[in-house]
């Protein structure tokens, strides 16, 4: 059957409204413009930056979409001047783009390419400002420039890392969101040396990612930090050394990390998305040197805050998205360290179900034994 | 006339109480105990951390005590096991200690030794937790460990720098304490390169130094940013380039650094203490790599506050406590560079006065003209 240049239609979630169930609708994919490539999605996970747009606490939210950002497919078709993937290159779509032209990636000290954000922001595409899914011909919004929880979806060409083709795409489709951001948390923006201390807030994938890269890294210690104390026997799977249950203690938890450490650790990632525990992380580091790094993702509106005197005193406050990874550089990179055996990324995935149990993947989420849940588009 | 080993009577001023006149007084000052090193003071200057402890806002303020900590003298005598300086020696008395043996001088992450803190946060002296100052056996409290606004003064030997006998004292007291504030919150925290641009909030002694600092690595825009416009003159010959007073401005001073620059600085200095002023400067600097310094001192119980957005997308927050340089390893070679005419220090020195008029020159300080006043102890 040829596609090229037709519209397909196809199975995808739709997020009519906040809160509301996801809908598995046929959904018309538009084919793809100049700079667009247009992917068929044969895994997704699921990952809480869906959750927090669908429950409507995203400012930026816009509905109706299709949410979905960790994924992995087989290029069906490219528009006009696409150049560096073709149909049946396997590939990741990366809600972080790289250009390699914006002042961002020219830099050399970011992956916060900005070439397409202007439109990946609003729930459309560059080239026209529209969208390329409609029903019946209402249009519906795309989702962090990727929109994977649809068989089909259209993304920038900046967006697509072609990866090993024979990756098994079931198991990397991870390598589009959660295990790199940790892994890069670590690697990245906090450099973590070989003999450190660490402490990292929130053992979901992303902060047994961070555990894992520390243990890569060398770290001596690694303190995992959560009020779920079942999460510890699959913590230690991941290097995490110590558990600390913060409801076990009367102390603050920075209070009891600081003496648990001889005055703090070298380095703290927080990666809950909890404002209250950001200063905690912060506030858990040595005098003179500890460094902490926000992952988790904040709802709107609300503020860090700490005395300036932690600063003053030589700690450092910093953050990172997708761990500081160029995107096409770099996710491809990774998939080849999996397929050496030199990252896990089988071992977050607790769930496997279809697209039409998508709502019920949803709710596993919030349930401390599941890591990822990774749906099959295709069945 | 021997003083060695003997009580040596001088002139001091003593605060007694918080916000009342500094009296001058006939001190006791008791010989050196065992690591310690006593000196006769012959040029201070006034800081604001001063006139904060003075003012009763600082939480571990002591009185009545003698203040001053950015000074310059010549050792009288040593006590006992004091190897590293002797009588005769031109010193610069250190508020931060550097004892090459703590963890956190070994670590070689931090200027921030531990050694005497916990004597010279409460006053007094490591040996016999006793202080060296008294009037008519009534003790008087140290401040910083260095008192200066004394003839005499005993402070820890870790405390003490050894300099070139060349240097002027009555210059070189400055590298005590604001001048190499400035220069190493440039050069250590934020290790400016070539080409940057710079944001300076707060044109005193310390943001003068910043711009200095950043004019020495090569920043190609320093912007001076600050709220009396009769600065801006001064500034210019310290590397200023442009000048932005926020009250010619109605938007938020960050977004006007933001769009003078392209999206913000690459780094950003609040030489204030102002917590406000702390989170414009982080939030005008650049998505993706801007990193801002906080330099200034807050008043004791105020908070930083941002939204994590901010450091998630990049941007570094950080600190510095007397610019990150090595006390004793450093201002001896801050002093060789004066000598060599590679940085400035007469520039900073608006006034000089005599320790008895000590009062008058705090009141200086208030107004947008001093910079720094050295006093002549022996006038």
């Amino acid at each position: 059957m040829v596609t090229q240049g037709q519209v397909i239609i196809c199975k995808a979630a739709v997020a009519y409204e906040a809160n509301k169930p996801l809908v598995i609708e046929d959904v018309e994919v538009a084919p793809p413009q100049a700079g667009e490539v247009r992917i068929k999605i044969l895994y997704t996970a699921l990952c809480h930056t869906d959750a927090y747009t669908w429950s409507g606490k995203d400012p930026e939210g816009l509905f109706p979409c299709i949410l979905g950002h960790e994924a992995a497919g087989i290029v069906e078709s490219v528009g006009e001047g696409v150049t560096e993937v073709q149909p049946g290159d396997h590939v990741i779509p990366c809600y972080q783009a790289e250009c390699r032209e914006c002042k961002f990636c020219k830099s050399g000290k970011t992956n916060l390419c900005g070439k397409v954000r202007a439109a990946t922001g609003v729930g459309v595409m560059m080239n026209d400002r529209k969208s390329r899914f409609s029903i019946k011909g209402k249009p519906i919004y795309h989702f962090m420039g990727t929109s994977t929880f649809s068989q089909y979806t259209v993304v920038h060409d900046v967006s697509v890392a072609k990866i090993n083709p024979q990756a098994p795409l079931e198991k990397v489709c991870l390598l589009g969101c959660g295990v790199p951001t940790g892994l890069g948390a670590v690697w990245n923006a906090a450099k973590v040396e070989a003999g450190s201390t660490v402490a990292v807030f929130g053992l979901g994938t992303v902060g047994l990612a961070v555990a894992e890269g520390a243990k890569a890294a060398g770290a001596s210690r690694i303190i995992g930090i959560d009020i779920d104390s079942k999460k510890f026997d699959t913590a230690k799977n991941f290097g995490v050394t110590e558990f600390v249950n913060p409801k076990d203690h009367d102390k603050p938890i920075q209070q009891v990390i600081v003496d648990l450490t001889d005055g703090g650790v070298d380095y703290s990632f927080e990666c809950i998305g909890n404002v209250s525990v950001m200063r905690a992380a912060l506030e858990c580091c040595h005098k003179g040197w500890g460094t902490s790094v926000i992952v988790g993702v904040a709802a709107s509106g609300q503020e860090i805050s700490t005395r300036p005197f932690q600063l003053v005193t030589g700690r450092v406050w910093k953050g990172t998205a997708f761990g500081g990874f160029k995107s096409r550089s770099q996710v491809p990179w990774l998939v080849d360290k999996y397929m050496n055996k030199e990252i896990k990324v089988d071992e977050y995935i607790t769930h496997t179900m279809t697209l039409a149990e998508i709502n019920k993947a949803f709710d596993l989420m919030h349930e401390g034994g599941c890591l990822r849940c990774v749906l099959a588009l295709d069945a």
